[in-house]
C-alpha cells in the first residue's frame, strides 16, 4: 500500500537520517508513517522521538512535511474522502464476491478490534467502513442478499442518518440481538462466518445457539473478507510508548509482576494471557496512544509464576530508554509471534489462564488447538488496577485540584460571556480545553468534550458539530461534560449551568438530580456492597416523580489510564464486584427532557473506609472533583436539612481548595457562588 | 420392608375393605400406608379417602389402628429410634464397602431430592441418615479414608452438636465450597460418584470443575449406594392430591395449559418437562400434602404445545374424582414412566425445554442420550404462577384480613398474659396457631413458627423446642415469625414486641429497622426495576449507624403455594427478574444482637401500579399484611413527617378493617395501640 514520494527527497532523508544517528531508512520512515497517520493527532511531533533522540532540527522538519505530504496522498482509513472514493454498494458487492470465494453465506461485521476495547483504530474500522456507520456500538450482518445494521437506542438517529438504507436493514441491537435475529434470517445449511479476532467466546456461543435454531454453521475464518476488499485499509496505529513514572504509578511495576505471578501460582496457573491493552499499560507501567483520550500503547502480553512478562508490541514504538525500565524480566516479542509463543505454552504444560469475557476467540482456539489447558478466570489486573494505592490516589486528588481551577475559570468566564447571548457550543468547549491545556502534567483530554446547549443537552452522548451546535441562550440549560488525562490522575465533571433565568422545571428536576447525587455521595455501606446495590438511591427522589435516567449512575475511572474501566460499576445492571477502598467511579444522575434541556451533576467519588460507629466495616465516598454546582437551579425547599449541609461544605470546601489556585477575577466569582444556601427548608 | 401384621385382622380388614367399595386388599394397604407414615402428620385422616370415598366409621376405625400400629413397628426414617439402631460409624462404614463395591473412591451426598425443592421428604433424608444433620442446607463427601460435612453459617453449631466429627470434618459451605474443596482434596485418578437425581446439571458443572483440577474424574451411578445400606428407608410420601377450586385459582388449568402451550409454539418447543411440584401444582389447580407446610404433590410432568399434559404421579394419591378434574388432555403415568417418555419424547423430534436451574441430571442425561434436542430455559410456570390474577389477589387479600385477626387476638391476649412471666416460647405459638385454625379456610402453618423470647429472638432461623425455649421476660424482646396455609392465600408475618419495657438501644434499633421497612413500603420505581435494586432502602437507615442484617428483605410468596417462591427476591444477591404486577414479596428487614435480642418487621407486599403523575410507567407496593406494629419500641423522634404519616395510616387502616372480625376486648386494646404517634419529629 506504501507510496513512496519523489527520488530526490529521499537521498536528502537518508542524509538527515544518518546524521541525527537514526536507524531508519527512507523507506522504513515512510512506513512508519502510516502507522503514526493512523493514532490520534494529539502526539502531536511525539512520534519524532521514534526516528531520532535526540531529534535534530533539520529531520523534524523534513519529517512534519512528510508526514504532511503522506497525509494527502494516503488518506486516513476515516477520512470523508476514503468514504466516498468506493461507493458503499460496491463495497459489499465485493464483500459478497469475497465471501462466494471463500465458500460463506454471510458475515459478521462488528465494531471491534483485537483487543475488544472501547476505542478501535482506523484499522479496525470495518464496520464503519462497509456501512457508513461510525457509533461506537454496533454490528452488522451481511449476507448474499441482505444485509442489517444492528444499534442501540442511542445511535438510530446517527444510523439512519449515516448508513443507506437501501443496502442496509436497521435494526435494534437489544430489542432483537443479531444472535437472535440470525435465528430466523440464515437458510437451512448456511454458513455464517465470523473473525476469531474480533470476538470473545461468550459473544460466538450466542450467535452459534442462534446458527443452530435455524439449521446453519457458524464457520470461523482466518482471513478477514473485509480487509481482502478494503483498498487502502489503514495501518496498525504507532505511537510512542514511553515509561510512566512511579513516582505517579506508585508501586513498581517489578513488584506488580511479582505479586500478580504469586497469585498465579497459587492458583497452580502457570501463566495467564494478558489481552486488555489498560492492563497491560498498568502491569508494566508503560502508557501510549494508540488510541484517543486513553494512553494505551495496544499489545498482549504473557505474564508467568515467576513474574516475568513477554509483551508483544510493535518494537518501532517503543522509546529509547524503554527496554530498559521494563527491566531483564520482560522481553519483547512482535505480535506475530503471539501464535507460537501460544503454541510453546501449550508444549510446556500446566493451565493458562485467559478472560472469556474480554480476550478474543483466536487465542483459545489457538491453545485449544495445541491442547493446552485453559482456565477461565477474570484479568487478574483488573481488580489490583481499580484499587488504587496511596500513590495514585493523592495524584488524582492532585489532578482533581488542577482540573477543578480550570473548570472554575471557565465557569466564570462563561457567566460573563454568556449573558452577551454569542457563545456557542463548540466555541464554548474550545476555551475550557485551552484553559485546561495550560495545567501541569496535562497531556490530553479524556473524552470528546460533551458541550450541548439547550435541546442538544438532552441527547446523552451528544458531540457538538459545526451542522449541529447552538447558541448558549437565556432561558435554556447548558450542559457540560468534560474530562483530562494528566500523568497524575483522569479527571471526568458534568455541571448543567442556567443560562440566565430557569424554569421551575428545571430548578425542580435540577434539584431532584442534586437530592440523588447527594444521597449517593452520603452513603454509608458495609464492605461488600456492590455498585448495583446503591444505584436506586441516586434515582429515587426522580422515582418518586415519575421520572428517571436512561444510563448508569457511576463507570470505574483509571489513574492516567480509561475514564471507562471496570469492574466496578453503580448502575441498574446486575454487578457482581463489591465496591472497594481505592476504587474511583463517577457519581452522575442525570434527567433529559427531549427537544428541550439535558441535567447531569457529575463528580468522581473515591471509595473510602468510613468513620463513625458501629458493628460492621462500612465504606463511603470522598468526594474527588471541586468545581461550584449552579445554586441558581436549586430549589431549596426540596432539600431536607443534611442535603443542604453537604451542598454548604462541599461549596466550601470547593471555594477553601481552588481560591488560591485561581485569579482574583474567578476567586471573587466562586466566593459568590459557593456561599451557602440562603432558603431554611419547609417544615 | 413391608411387616405384615397378623393374619386374623387382615381378613377382617379385607371385609371391611370389601364393605365399604375400596379397590385395595389388605397387603395393599399396608404398603400404602408405609406412604402416609412418610407424608406429614398434619393430614390427619385425610388420606382415608384414598381408601374409600365414601369411608365407613368401622373401616376408618381400622385404618387408624393400623396406621397406630404400622407406626409403632415401621419407625418413620427420620425418628431418633431408627437414627439410633444402627451406630453413625457403622453406616459410613457400609456405605464405604457399597463404594468399594460400585468402584468409587467417594461419593456426593447433598440434603436435596429429585425435585430440588425446599422440603425434602423422609425419603430423601440421605444426609440426615448418614450424617446425623438435620438442617435445610448442606452437603456431605464421603471418600474411602474421611469424609467432610459442608454447612452454612446459620448451621455451624447444630451441625457441631448433631454429627460425630471423628466421621465427620465440618466445613463452611459458602467460604469453602466443597466443588473448591475436592480440587484439592481428590486422589488423581480417583473416581467421585453422584446420584443424577439429586443434583441439577448447573451443580456438576462446578463439581466437575473441582475434580479436573485434581486430576479426578466424576462419575454419575444409577443405583444410590446410600439407598442400598439404608435399611428401613422410609417410602415416598402419600398424601392425598385435590383439586383446587378455580374460585380459588382463579384461571382453569384449561386456559393455563392452553396459554404455555401457545407460548412453547411461539418459541419453537415442542414440549417442556416439568421437574417443580410447585409448578405442576400450579399449572393443573391441584395441591397435595407430601411435604410439611406446602400443600405440593410431588411429582414430574411434560406439558406439549398442543396444551396437553402427562402427569407422572402414584396414582394411589389421587382422590376420587380427581382425574375428572384434569380433564381428557391430562393424563396420568406412574413415575417409573418418566424414563421411556423422554426416550419417546426424543425419538418424536423437535425440540424439549428443560430448566438447567432446576432440573435434575438424570433428566438432562436421559434426554441426551436419546439424542433429544434440548433447549435449556427456566420452567415456564414461574413467571405467571408468581404474577397473580385478580382473583388470587382478593383471595389473598381476604386470607390476610383473617390472619390479621387472629394475630391481632393473639397479640391482646400477650399484652395480658406476658406480663404475669410465665408464658413460654411453644406456649405462645401454641396459642396463636390454635386461634389461626378456627379461620375459614385455614388448612395448615406456612412454615414452623419462629418464637424468640430474649437472645433466641437474635437465632434467625429459630425453632423453640422443650430444651431451648425461654420465658418472656419484662425488658426483653418477643419476635414472633409465622404464616398460615388458607385455601384462598399464604400468609407469613413477624411482629417483635416489647414486653414490659425496652432499653433505648432497642427502641433506637427498632425504629432504624421499621424505617428501612417504611422506605420500602413506600417505594415507586418504573417497571423493570429488581428486587437486587430496591434491597438497600431497607438497609440505610441501619447502614448509617454501621449496622446491617444477614438475610434477605424480601421473598416471594405463592397463592395456597410456598411461602418461598421465585423467581423475584429483594436482597442484595444480584437477580434479574423485575418486580411484576401481581407479585407478593415480603418486607422484612431486621436487626439481631446475638445473646441479646432480635428484631424483625414482616409485612406481605403486592406489586401494583403506581398511582401519582410521570413520565414513566411507575410501581408500588400495596401492603396485604394487617397488624398493629408495637409503638412502644417506636422513637418517633427518629422518624420524619412521611414516615409517621406511614405508620399512621397504616394502623388507622389495620384497625378499620380488623375491628369487626374480632371480640371486643381485642377490639379495645387494638384501638388504643394503632393510635396516632403522639410526638412530632424534631425539627
Amino acid at each position: 500500500m506504501t507510496m513512496s514520494i519523489a527520488e530526490p527527497d529521499q537521498s536528502e532523508l537518508a542524509r538527515l537520517l544518518q546524521q541525527a544517528g537514526s536507524p531508519y531508512d527512507p523507506q522504513s520512515v515512510e512506513t512508519l508513517i502510516e502507522g503514526v497517520l493512523a493514532a490520534p493527532v494529539e502526539g502531536g511531533t511525539n512520534w519524532h522521538a521514534l526516528i531520532a533522540d535526540p531529534m535534530t532540527p533539520a529531520l523534524a522538519d523534513r519529517l512534519e512535511a512528510l508526514r504532511a505530504a503522506k497525509a494527502k496522498a494516503y488518506h486516513n482509513g476515516l477520512s470523508t474522502e476514503d468514504f466516498n472514493r468506493l461507493p458503499r454498494a460496491a463495497r459489499l458487492d465485493r464483500l459478497r464476491q469475497e465471501l462466494s470465494a471463500q465458500g460463506l453465506d454471510g458475515f459478521i461485521v462488528p465494531r471491534a478490534d483485537e483487543h475488544q476495547g472501547e476505542y478501535v483504530p482506523p484499522r479496525g474500522q470495518r464496520l464503519a467502513w462497509i456501512s457508513g456507520f461510525t457509533g461506537s456500538a454496533g454490528v452488522a450482518i451481511v449476507l448474499r442478499d441482505r444485509a442489517t445494521l444492528f444499534v442501540d437506542g442511542r445511535y438510530t438517529l446517527q444510523a439512519a442518518a449515516q448508513v443507506d438504507t437501501q443496502l442496509f436493514e436497521i435494526h435494534h441491537l437489544i430489542d432483537e440481538p443479531p444472535s437472535r435475529w440470525i435465528g430466523t434470517a440464515l437458510a437451512p445449511g448456511s454458513v455464517l462466518g465470523y473473525d476469531q479476532w474480533l470476538h470473545t467466546p461468550q459473544e460466538i456461543e450466542r450467535f452459534r445457539a442462534g446458527a443452530e435454531r435455524a439449521g446453519a454453521v457458524l464457520r470461523a475464518v482466518s482471513d478477514n473478507p473485509v480487509d481482502r476488499v478494503w483498498p487502502g485499509q489503514p495501518a496498525a496505529p504507532i505511537a510512542p510508548v514511553r515509561p510512566h513514572d512511579e513516582r505517579f504509578a506508585g508501586e513498581s511495576a517489578q513488584a506488580k509482576r511479582t505479586r500478580l505471578g504469586r497469585a498465579l501460582a497459587e492458583d497452580g496457573v502457570k501463566a495467564v494471557v494478558l489481552t486488555m491493552s489498560e492492563s497491560i499499560a498498568w502491569l508494566l507501567n508503560i502508557r501510549g496512544g494508540d488510541v484517543p483520550h486513553t494512553p494505551l500503547p495496544l499489545s498482549f502480553a504473557i505474564l508467568r509464576q515467576d513474574g516475568s512478562v513477554t509483551l508483544f508490541i510493535d518494537r518501532r514504538k517503543l522509546v529509547r530508554g524503554l527496554e530498559r525500565h521494563l527491566g531483564n524480566e520482560v522481553s519483547i516479542a512482535a505480535p506475530e509471534e503471539l501464535g507460537p509463543a501460544m503454541d510453546a505454552l501449550a508444549a510446556e504444560g500446566g493451565r493458562v489462564q485467559l478472560d472469556p469475557a474480554t480476550a478474543a476467540c483466536w487465542i483459545f482456539d489457538r491453545l485449544e488447538a495445541a491442547n493446552a489447558k485453559i482456565h477461565r478466570a477474570a484479568d487478574p489486573c483488573l481488580l489490583p488496577k481499580a484499587c488504587k494505592n496511596l500513590v495514585e490516589v493523592d495524584g488524582t486528588r492532585a489532578a482533581h485540584r488542577r482540573d477543578g481551577a480550570a473548570l472554575t475559570r471557565f465557569l466564570a468566564w462563561l457567566a460573563h460571556e454568556a449573558p452577551k447571548g454569542k457563545l456557542t457550543e463548540i466555541a464554548a468547549s474550545d476555551r475550557l480545553e485551552a484553559i485546561r491545556r495550560e495545567g501541569e502534567h496535562f497531556r490530553d483530554l479524556s473524552f470528546s468534550t460533551i458541550s450541548g446547549a439547550g435541546s442538544n443537552g438532552a441527547i446523552v452522548h451528544y458531540r457538538a458539530t459545526p451542522e449541529t451546535e447552538k447558541r448558549l441562550e437565556p432561558g435554556t440549560l447548558y450542559l457540560l461534560d468534560s474530562g483530562a488525562q494528566y500523568l497524575d490522575g483522569t479527571t471526568d465533571v458534568t455541571r448543567t449551568v442556567a443560562i440566565g433565568a430557569p424554569t421551575q422545571e428545571m430548578r425542580d428536576r435540577f434539584t431532584r438530580v442534586l437530592k440523588g447525587h447527594i444521597a449517593l455521595a452520603l452513603a454509608r455501606f458495609p464492605r461488600g456492597t456492590t455498585g448495583t446495590q446503591l444505584d436506586a438511591f441516586a434515582r429515587a427522589a426522580l422515582w418518586q416523580e415519575g421520572l428517571d435516567y436512561d444510563h448508569g449512575t457511576g463507570h470505574g475511572v483509571g489513574s492516567y489510564l480509561g475514564v471507562h474501566e471496570g469492574p466496578q460499576r453503580i448502575s441498574k445492571a446486575p454487578n457482581g464486584q463489591a465496591l472497594l477502598p481505592g476504587m474511583i467511579v463517577s457519581n452522575e444522575p442525570g434527567y433529559y427532557k427531549t427537544g428541550a434541556y439535558g441535567i447531569r451533576i457529575e463528580n468522581l467519588v473515591l471509595v473510602q473506609p468510613a468513620a463513625g460507629e458501629g458493628e460492621r466495616e462500612m465504606l463511603g465516598f470522598e468526594t474527588l472533583t471541586l468545581a461550584p454546582i449552579d445554586r441558581n437551579l436549586v430549589e431549596a425547599s426540596l432539600l431536607d436539612e443534611d442535603e443542604i449541609a453537604w451542598l454548604d461544605a462541599y461549596h466550601t470546601r470547593v471555594r477553601e481548595t481552588l481560591t488560591p489556585l485561581v485569579d482574583p477575577d474567578t476567586a471573587h466569582w466562586l466566593a459568590e457562588v459557593t456561599a451557602p444556601i440562603a432558603i431554611a427548608p419547609s417544615t
